[in-house]
């Protein structure tokens, strides 16, 4: 074939760089860092948050400034049309039990930037990752992205500091892109709202800023184990970084031990089971329960059999839902509710502002059921209808329930609690892979705490069948890690709390 | 690796089945089939069209039955509350010189199935092609997929006679599945409409009807270098065809000579070159300009630069448009205009109807730009904006022009004449590697053709760069066509236009 070239290769480049997985899973194997040591973490977490006092209160709509309800439409809107808005949303659906219903919703047309920016050193791949407050985060401080900047960030709408790093997130070139892909974020709370998740390699050096640490990871995957640490863009970040598998003895810091995550009460052999599993998903060749034809075939079939309209309407005019002068609920309390905060801080770009959060109404559950099959790990994914996604369904993890709120699901149960949430909760501990209390994005959200959960059922050979089987309910596909990290390099098919899980796979593939 | 399986690995199959570019790419080399023989296609097609008598005729808005413009809105709709609905539009973009433009749009949720059954005669892939009328296309018999069915179609909303072989696209299991993903339709016309595109194989015998022929991927690309034959369902499923690269001399049907499609007013040697290069794009391992990250993230970046902001409003109010007893246009002449016929023909569901359609100005030209880069084939793609794009921009051809329609190109020239337009109709015969004919889809618009085009510029090694350069202007991009075929497996990157050139692509990769 060499005979067709009339010039040497040098413009070409392939298409595929194999050694990024590669050196991700690496980075997921390192268990500690060369320049902040896992066991000193804590230690800068804490001054961090000792440098930023700040105080977020609630406070009643009339104390917002720049913020007002819309006289007409009631809607809350602020005063230089930018950031966002709280609307009124009407959603109908074509399948599941409640055929329609109203919410608040918060429109957000413009898309941010999530953005880590990674770096090697020993040959170690680092992420820079930052100390941030969000208003709405339990523990307020938490760890993020290097870059979290919705456009009025970058625009400079609200007047604030430069956003740091950001030039390597918008100026092409400026890095080696890793990962750079549309996120939707969530459905039930956002209408059509998505961001950029970038991972981009800096190749020069960087001069890292007072709330800024290098983290591998692995090290990150250690303080995914904590409760309300790791903040919600970063894990939907980490959930898009294309990891391989690298077996545990590959320790690329071999002067540092590994240290394996305790799981929740689990015994280290069925863990070690599950953790050789979930890098054979990701090794090349591996097969799956269904070829990735067959399962797209299948979401593409779930995609269009749903029917879901949805038509703004203004806030004033929300059937069930009123406001009262510090709140906006639902008369019989179900569902989220609409508050106002204020904030003053000093590590956000601004000093001091004040701003409405959406608070839902109970710590939510999101586990992935899965199983080994055939010696290869397989998560139970569900084809999932919400209000705000931009095309009628995404996939989300087995179990996606949060006290009260709306939802469209074709298997849903009578009393509203969905398939296999009570099988998730009454797990036997040894059963349970992996567990931890998240929040979701504090910009937005008030203490939105969710319970992530990996749940392990079934025996390998299908031959015990047990309550989660081989042979899915409609509306739900067994699916490999390595099968969602091929999707999540593509917008629109996994969702935030999905993305989540994912992210924990990802740090777990170095777990030996 | 294999102590760790408890049991012997029969659950799993492979992720991805090999096979099946590879039989793909055979099938595009058989330029002739075992069951209907290339020669004999024009006087089967023509008996086709002899068997069904038909006629179509415009008619005044007032003899459409069951068809009637809304009472407060003026859109135009149909009683049955289904099919689809003629509305108004208001776009709005950040980018380009129009910041804003008012038009009709045509609304349809539903998601339909264009599906093309496949199935193995002596070890070559045959697809199954029917013989369409739609009072749209132009000779209005044209070749068409197996099935192309709206949800009305299979639900029987005009209680027409069954859709032939749709349960194979609806029963999962049916067949095996080769290709099924949701392609958007054209911007321009259709809000946010996507269709379901398949290609399923039979396994079991297949009775064929009498509007329907066996054909090779090879035979089908000798049509489509004939004008207005195959048909724009039929291209964009093609477009879907995962195909390798497999050399001419691979001849699955040893006894047909191969026919090499004569270029228009080419020399054989530069379109030996030509179709060396685009299949050397399919091989495993063949880098390209810009690696597959790279592509993806610059498509991210334009995605999210764009602000498109569309607003539904009344047919009735659109300004600038006005309606008259048999049109809906604008008062200037430019854009297209909204129309109504009758249709009286045997080879439809139902026996005869009546309906509207849109009806553009003139004769369209879309066309790559290609370039054999160090021996690969490119073709220069634009992220272009289109009002009915589920997510602002989608890929385009370089060159996408329908004459006095509304675009909003960042890169649009003050005439009105996109970038590239004059280069491609100025490019001298040798430099053009495929021209055809083709309309659009005959089910929603009258007489919509196209020229479509490939056309080469450049030299190999970028020395001589010409007018075509490789640092591509902005909004554009170069990118290999087996890098087009990675991302047409999934929806919402390659526009309606791109897809019938990367379908012409497909069957090309045959040639000789």
């Amino acid at each position: 074939m060499t005979g067709i070239r009339s010039a040497p290769p040098v413009l070409l480049r392939p298409r595929v760089d194999g050694s990024v997985p590669e050196r991700l899973a690496r980075s997921a194997a390192a268990t500690d860092g060369i320049v902040l040591r896992t066991e000193d973490f804590a230690a800068w977490f804490a001054r961090r948050r000792d440098a930023h006092p700040f105080r977020v209160e609630r406070i009643p709509f009339d104390r917002l400034e720049g913020w007002s309800f819309h006289e007409r439409t009631g809607d809350l809107v602020h005063r230089s049309g930018r950031f966002f808005t709280v609307e009124g949303l009407h959603v109908t659906v074509d399948e599941g039990r409640r055929g329609d219903w109203h919410q608040p919703i918060i429109r957000q047309a413009e898309v941010g930037i999530l953005g880590i920016l990674a770096k090697e050193f020993h040959g170690v791949l680092h992420l820079l990752m930052q100390a941030k407050m969000e208003p709405g985060n339990v523990n307020l401080l938490q760890l993020s992205p290097t870059v979290q900047a919705t456009r009025s960030n970058y625009t400079k709408v609200h007047r604030g500091a430069d956003v740091k790093y950001l030039d390597y997130f918008t100026r092409p070139g400026r890095g080696r892109v890793l990962a750079d892909v549309l996120q939707s974020e969530h459905g039930a709370w956002f209408l059509h709202k998505s961001n950029r998740n970038m991972i981009v390699e800096a190749l020069d050096d960087v001069t890292v800023a007072p709330d800024f640490c290098w983290l591998t990871l692995g090290q990150i995957g250690l303080l995914l184990h904590q409760d309300n640490v790791v903040n919600m863009d970063a894990r939907t970040v980490l959930a898009c970084a294309p990891v391989a598998a690298v077996p545990p003895s590959v320790s690329p810091v071999p002067s540092v031990p590994l240290v394996s995550p305790e799981p929740a009460g689990g015994p280290g052999d069925a863990f070690g089971l599950f953790t050789r599993a979930l890098r054979r998903s990701r090794e090349p060749g591996t097969g799956a329960l269904h070829s990735d034809t067959e399962l797209l075939s299948w979401f593409t079939a779930e995609r269009s059999r749903q029917d879901v309209a949805v038509r703004r309407v203004p806030l004033r005019e929300l059937p069930g839902w009123h406001r009262a002068p510090d709140v906006v609920e639902r008369a019989d309390g179900r569902g989220f509710r609409v508050v106002a905060v204020s904030v003053a801080a000093a590590s956000r770009e601004v000093s001091a502002w004040t701003q409405p959060l959406i608070e839902p109404n109970g710590m939510g559950v999101m586990a992935f059921a899965v199983r080994r099959i055939d010696g290869v790990l397989h998560v139970l994914v569900h084809a999932r209808v919400e209000g705000g996604y931009l095309d009628t369904v995404e996939l989300a993890p087995t179990v996606q329930y949060v006290p009260g709120e709306f939802v469209a699901a074709a298997g849903e149960e009578p009393a509203g609690r969905p398939p296999f949430l009570d099988l998730i909760l009454a797990a036997a501990p040894d059963r349970v892979r992996y567990e931890a209390v998240h929040s979701e994005e504090g910009g937005r959200f008030l203490a939105a705490q969710s319970r992530y959960l990996l749940v392990e059922f079934g025996d390998e050979d299908g031959d015990d069948d047990g309550p989660v089987p081989l042979q899915e309910p409609p509306g739900y596909r067994w699916a490999t890690p390595g099968q969602l990290s091929s999707l999540v390099g593509h917008g629109h098919y996994l969702n935030v709390q999905a993305r989540t899980l994912l992210a924990c796979l990802n740090a777990l593939a170095g777990a030996p």
